[in-house]
Formats: C-alpha cells, sequence, structure tokens
C-alpha cells in the first residue's frame, strides 16, 4: 500500500493499531490451513464497529481488497490474506453486547469466542449450540462467515440455524440488519444469505444469537469396534431406530493412536474403531433412550462399551475426540485435514473407499469424523520435506473429494470453501449457477474488494495470479512476497 | 397481449392450454386475499418442468411479466396476476417425482398438494411437517414461494426448514439446482434464499423436502379460559417451563364463536378463550411431558380442560382450529386476515392493545393464533357494502401491523409481504437494505418480470400505476379493466 494510502487509515485508526512492518505482518499471512502464505500489505486493529464501517468504506473508496480475521483458524484457507489488501483483525471486538435470558438471545460482536457465548450463557442455564472442535479459541464472526457446525450440529443444526439476526458493514460502505431475534421472516432468508459468505460479501458487527436451554441430562457412551465398518454400521442402526442422539462421532485405529499418545485417552483393548454417542435432554427421557440404545449398540458387536459414569468421564471422551486433529500431528510432519461429506446411508461404503485409496496411494489416511450426518474429516498424512509429498496429499485429498460429490454427498460440510476448494466448486455447480451465485456476490460487492479469490473457481485477487516457484504459486492458489 | 405474442405461447403449449377468454381470465383475476382484481392477458397451463422452462424463457424474451400460480391460496395477494402479463399455472406439475423413505426425502413437482405429500410418506410411517391452514388445497410452490407456516411449525419450523433442494427455473431462463439433500452446503444458503421469494425470482420445478417420522404418540388438550390473557399467560407459563410442544394455538371468544357454529365444535362452558396444547413423540416421553403440561395448566386457572382421549376427538379440536378462518365468514360478510410477529413474551400486552383498538374504532376483532411463536392472526371483520368500511378495517390492519414491529416484532409471520404489505417494507427495513434487496433480487430477475409489483414498495408493473375509481386502484395496488 502506498504510504498515502496508509496515511487515510491513520485518519481512523491511532497508528498503534495499524501493523504494517514485515514481522506483524508475518503473524497474519497464514491461518489454520496451513499450506498457504500471502503476506498483505497492513494489518488494521479497529475497537468499535464504527471504526469497522470507517474502514470497509475507505477500502471501498480506495478500491482496497480486505479480509476480515478473527482468530484465523479456518481450515480453507477462508481468512488468507490478500496480498495487496489489508487485513481487518477483529479480535477486539469481543463484547456481549446483550443476553436476554427470558428472550434466549444473545447479541454478541464477531470477535466474540465460541465458548465465551455458552459462558455467558451458563448461569441462565442456556447454552450456545453450535460447537467446532476448535471452539475455545474461534469467533462467532468466523463461524458465521463459515456457517461452522460441530459435533453437536447433528441434532441442532449448523450455525445458520441459530442465526436470529445479524446487523453487518456490506463492501459497499453500506450498514444493514436482518432478521430481529424472531425466526419469522419476510421474504427470502436475507439473514441466512449472509450466513456462510466466506467473507465475501462485507463484515458481520453485529450478531444475535439464539440461546438453548443446557440439557438436564447426558449419556455418553463409548463403544469399540474391531473393524470401522462395524462402527459405520452402528452408526446406520442408531439413525434407523429414531433416536436423535446429540452427537454421533466415530474415530479409527490412526486416530486414536493420536488420541493416546496426546491426551492419554483409553479405548477398549483390540478395537480398529470407536463410536461415541451422546443422548441429552430432560432425565426421564434420556432414562429411556438410553435402554434403547444400549440395545441397538449391544447388538452391534463392539469389542467393548463404557459408559461415562459422571461428568468428568464425559469430559475425557470429549477430550480424546475434540484433540484428535491436533494429536494427528504426533504421527506425522505434516497433514491436510479434508472436510466432505457423503449420504450417511453410504458410509460404510465411503470409508471403504478411502482405505483402498490410502492402500493404493501409500499415503495414511486417519478418519475422525461426525458419523450421524455423513460428514468424513479424512486426515492425510504426509512429510511436507519430501519432494512432492504435499502434491500427492493433495492429489489424494482431491481424489477423496470427488468421490463425496460422486455418491452425492458434497465437497465441505463444514469448513468452507475458502481458497482450498474453490476449484472444486464446478463439480457442485453448473456455469449457470455459479453465473447467478457470482451476480448475488456483486449485489453485495460489486468491486469484488471482500475477501476476493475465495469460494469462486479462477483468479480474481490481482496478488494471487502471479507466477512464482512454488507449485501452488504456478496454480495461482498462494503468493509469496 | 397482442396476437402474434399469443402465437409464440401457441409453438410452446396446445391452443386448449393457452387460456384468454374472458371468462377464463375472470377465474384468475384475485386469490385468497379477495380484496384485489387484476385480469392478466392470459393463462398459459404447462405440463411439463420443460414447458415451464420454455414459457419462462419467452417471456425473458418477450420482457412479458409473469405470476407463477398453484391454487391461488396466498393471503397476501403473492398470486394476483400482473395486468399486462401472463399466469403460469402449475396445477398439472402435480407429481411425486420420488419418495425415498430410506433418505427421508420426497422430491416434487411445485403443483403437489400439500397434503398430497404426507398421504404419499404415510405407508412409510413418515410425514411433511408444515402444515398451513390451507393445506388440503395449497401447493408445495406456493409453500415455497412464501416460506408458509402453520400450526405445528412451532416444533418444526417453517417451510424453509424443510426444503433440502430446490431446481429452478430463474427468470432469466437459466436453470440452477440449489441443495442436493443434504444439510450440509456450501457458502452461503443459496437454497434457503430461494424458499420466500415470493415469485420474484423464479419458478421453483423440482422440490426435495424432508420427511419426519409421525410421532408415535399425541397429546391434544384443549383449555378454556376466562380471559384471552389468561390463555397468554398460560402460553408464557408452556414455554417458560421448557417444553417444546409441536403446536400452541389460541382461538378468541368471537373465533370460538364462529367455529362452533361452522363445525359445531364444542368449548368449555363460560370460556371467553380457547388454549390448544399438542405434544407429540415417543409414547413414553409423551407420557412425561404430559404430567409436566398437565401441571402447568392446571395451575393457569382453567375454567375447563378437555385432552382429546383418542384420535377422532384429537381430530375434533384440530377441525374446530383449522375451520375458525373461513368461519369467521358466517359472522361477517368481509373481513381481512392479519398476519404480524410479537415476540412470545409480549402476547398478552399485544393481544389488550389490539382489544383497545377494536373497542376504539367499533370494529369487531377475532383472534386465532399460533400463540407458541408470538405469530398474531387478528381477523378484522367488515362489511364490504359500507361506505368505507374496507378503508376502515385496512386502516386497524396497518395499525396492528406497525403495532407489531414497534414492539419488535414483524409485519408477516407466514403470510408473505404480496401485494398487500409491500408499503409496509420501509417500516421493517432501511432504504438501504431494500436497496440491497433489490441488487438481489435485480441478480435473478434484471429485466423485472417475475411476479412484479409484490413484496417491493412502489409501483413496478406498468398495469398497476394508472389511476381508476377505486381508492386501492388510486393507490396503484389494484388494477380493473
Amino acid at each position: 500500500m502506498s504510504s498515502s494510502a496508509l496515511s487515510k487509515f491513520s485518519t481512523i485508526l491511532p497508528p498503534d493499531r495499524i501493523l504494517s512492518r514485515p514481522v506483524e505482518l508475518a503473524a497474519y499471512e497464514s491461518d489454520g490451513l496451513t499450506a498457504f502464505h500471502t503476506r498483505p500489505i497492513a494489518i488494521v486493529v479497529p475497537e468499535t464497529t464504527d471504526e469497522v464501517i470507517a474502514i470497509v468504506r475507505l477500502c471501498h473508496e480506495l478500491k482496497l481488497p480486505f479480509v476480515a480475521r478473527g482468530s484465523g483458524t479456518s481450515l480453507s484457507g477462508g481468512s488468507l490474506p490478500i496480498a495487496e489488501g489489508i487485513v481487518i483483525a477483529l479480535n477486539r471486538l469481543n463484547r456481549i453486547v446483550r443476553l436476554d435470558p427470558a428472550q434466549r438471545i444473545v447479541v454478541v460482536q464477531p470477535g466474540v469466542i465460541n465458548t465465551q457465548v455458552t459462558v455467558a450463557a451458563a448461569p441462565h442455564g442456556l447454552h450456545y449450540a453450535p460447537d467446532p472442535s476448535s471452539q475455545s479459541i474461534c469467533t462467532i464472526g468466523g463461524n458465521v462467515a463459515f456457517n461452522s457446525g460441530g459435533a453437536h450440529c447433528l441434532k441442532y443444526g449448523m450455525t445458520s440455524n441459530h442465526v436470529l439476526g445479524i446487523k453487518a458493514v456490506l463492501a459497499t460502505g453500506e450498514v444493514v440488519e436482518w432478521g430481529r431475534g424472531s425466526r419469522e421472516r419476510i421474504g427470502p432468508d436475507w439473514c441466512g444469505l449472509f450466513v456462510g459468505n466466506e467473507g465475501l460479501f462485507g463484515i458481520a458487527l453485529e450478531i444475535t444469537l439464539q440461546l438453548l436451554p443446557r440439557a438436564e441430562c447426558f449419556h455418553t457412551v463409548l463403544a469399540g469396534y474391531r473393524t470401522l465398518e462395524q462402527a459405520g454400521d452402528a452408526v446406520s442402526a442408531v439413525i434407523a431406530s429414531g433416536l436423535l442422539p446429540g452427537a454421533i462421532e466415530i474415530m479409527d485405529a490412526l486416530a486414536l493412536e493420536a488420541a493416546k499418545a496426546a491426551v492419554h485417552a483409553e479405548y477398549p483393548p483390540g478395537c480398529e474403531a470407536v463410536l461415541i454417542v451422546e443422548l441429552e435432554g430432560p432425565r426421564e427421557v434420556v432414562a429411556i433412550e438410553r435402554e434403547r440404545l444400549d440395545e441397538i449398540l449391544q447388538a452391534s458387536q463392539p469389542v467393548g462399551m463404557r459408559p461415562a459414569r459422571d461428568a468428568d468421564e464425559r469430559m475425557a471422551i470429549w477430550k480424546g475426540r475434540k484433540s484428535a486433529f491436533s494429536a494427528v500431528g504426533r504421527l506425522s510432519p505434516d497433514f491436510i485435514v479434508q472436510d466432505g461429506v457423503v449420504p450417511r446411508c453410504r458410509l460404510g461404503e465411503a470409508l471403504r473407499r478411502i482405505a483402498e485409496m490410502s492402500r493404493e496411494t501409500g499415503i495414511r489416511v486417519a478418519n475422525v469424523f461426525h458419523a450421524g450426518d455423513g460428514n468424513l474429516h479424512p486426515l492425510i498424512l504426509f512429510d511436507g520435506r519430501e519432494q512432492g509429498a504435499l502434491q500427492r496429499a493433495e492429489a489424494l485429498a482431491g481424489r477423496i473429494l470427488r468421490m463425496c460429490v460422486e455418491m452425492g454427498g458434497s465437497i465441505t460440510g463444514e469448513h468452507g470453501v475458502g481458497v482450498e476448494k474453490r476449484d472444486f466448486l464446478g463439480d457442485m455447480f453448473s456455469a449457470d449457477e455459479i453465473d447467478c451465485m457470482q451476480r448475488l456476490r456483486a449485489a453485495f460487492d460489486p468491486l469484488g474488494i471482500a475477501n476476493p479469490g475465495k469460494m469462486f473457481p479462477g483468479k480474481e485477487a490481482p496478488a494471487l495470479s502471479h507466477v512464482g516457484l512454488h507449485p501452488l504459486e504456478k496454480a495461482g492458489v498462494i503468493s509469496r512476497e
């Protein structure tokens, strides 16, 4: 950015909240998708919604690309900077604006951490349901941008099912407010449209979330199986029974190994896959459902079954599950977390095919996933120091995605398209469909300055189009200056 | 329409499916909002999705406005014809394309009647949840266009919560397909955006709906109260208890009188308001919840309480409730069904204020509504033969709407904006917001030919702009030629 452009930002923010020294820029050049790096020209750090609005209006005036960033935990490169743009860091907009226990709503700023919402709601017996694995660090703004899911989304739905209203500054600088804390709506779902926009429409300034009563009672059971398929069949049996657990998760042998090493999780001896099922609700209801679940799981021939006897044992089960992603780091210097969906009645088939691909390519794949809704998370292990290893891992990740599409599933369950999957959009949507999406995007952002280069195939941001040495640079995906 | 334009349609359809004689046009000149009439230039009756696509493409080429119509039950004038446009009647696209009980989805054409979906699903123990009062005649295409609700939407949500995928022809003639029968989605909620578009984006050709297991057991109880407020307080108590009934409905004295006269419904003597609460779920769960509900209702001091002892008694309770709207016709030659939302914790206050307005203006108002979600349906009674009576009723309806907005609610809960409420859109949304909506609409329909004159304030269709004798014509709302 020219110093004159920088100086315009200094009319909005004090100098210590405009970061442009190399060491400062370096801290923001990547996100949860660590393979990609782009250095922005500056990071601006607003502390109020008015400052965010002023910054976006200035970007609009200067035609300057921007990406809003919370904790940078995106696994699809959604918060990767644009090389000729700025990062708008929203972490200081972390205020819970209003909590209304009677109406069961909370209004938060985008930089509020996911778990902080539940912390604030807990004294009223309420909680915020969507629980991405990164919930202790990821922000609600990011959850909204990517329509985040989580283990308990089986029962409660994704972020979009919990957002009742959004006040946002569009990329045009206009400030809009959609949804008013009520489920009833007027015309198309304008508020729902904004959720999942991946930062391409503008920036959410205040988000109204619904809170749910905390379940009176949980019953969490862990069952070990000799094969992954048996675990998958048990999932089908639970779903077919009509039970609606809060969560149904599966971890395979490699993931179990990682969790054991990382957090000393314990699993039934001799099992190659673990199923976690959690019932929740009023005490009497859980008691009845628990009997049904026990029958179903007993019939599924587990090698071992272990219900959590108290809150500590429940937390231990979840700790093993939620740490599995990062724990896999102990098994391999690098890994790609893939995110795809298959119809849940074809889960067994999908897992078989992934195992075949793994054998065929000699690339280890760990599976930790939301089995109840068919949302796979294959972790593809590789060693980035080996020549071509990243590319081979990427190729396998792509094959898995195409399998998901072919089976009638989706290229993303909850991580979003970002930069990682933009070239797969055409596998899911026709040219007319993508064209219509682009027109809709242009209605929010006619200049294409809000997080360009994400979601849509092809190159958009000028800085993403240059040719470098790295093969991913050649593909126009990353840039390192 | 010039005969040359008509002749172009005859390349798509046989002559007996292009209706343009006055007697034919007259049958389509109004809808459920009977106060408004507009005569279209022709009605075309496609029988296949390919014919619909060809018709829309021809309209696009001719810049000819069109409105898609199912059973014409819209209560906001959403299917009111455009005077210089055509009606595309979709009743013959009434095929259930595919029903997959294992995946619990059904793919239907837009002309399928709401209840027919449940009829088709019932042999598999499944049902389609959204149940507008007009469900025995209204079509899924209309339900999608207006995001219809119904009594059981308290527990199960609106139509949008049950639409998993839409294949549609946009007003541009492009054919798009969004959502693939999976809850997981990619980017913004494109499919959800289409639901509730009020016919302004294009025409749904195939709709994928989720089916739910039919509840194993129902417990329906009718409680009579001495005052409407007591009934409202009972609703608050039920909601506060954490119970989530399938439906919570209220009928006031005038509505009870109408239901008694029309379907010989019986209510506890001496009651001025009736509350209907329906629990549903697995037998054991309902048994437990029923005890809780009984306690709560007993504490709310009803003058009488009557649980349905069998399926017939349950149906009798619902027959009284669902016939109430049309039954009010027995009390008054004309009435306006209003549709607004207030926060459900302010229900008592809203009802008090409506009663005050009724006393003040001397206009009778009957109340039948979805109490559980604060969705009011005041029925404003008038005699259209009296000079100025319609206008006074309209004015009262408007005051009630503005009260809803002021209380933090909404101008529509489930009937949509249509022509009826388009001038209230500005009470809910800012100029920037409406401008952004218009840009989004233009992304689907750059020529403004899909159901123009609906939803957005001001005049759009040329034929809606002429000045006639009727005051509503003067306002540009209706036209009679």
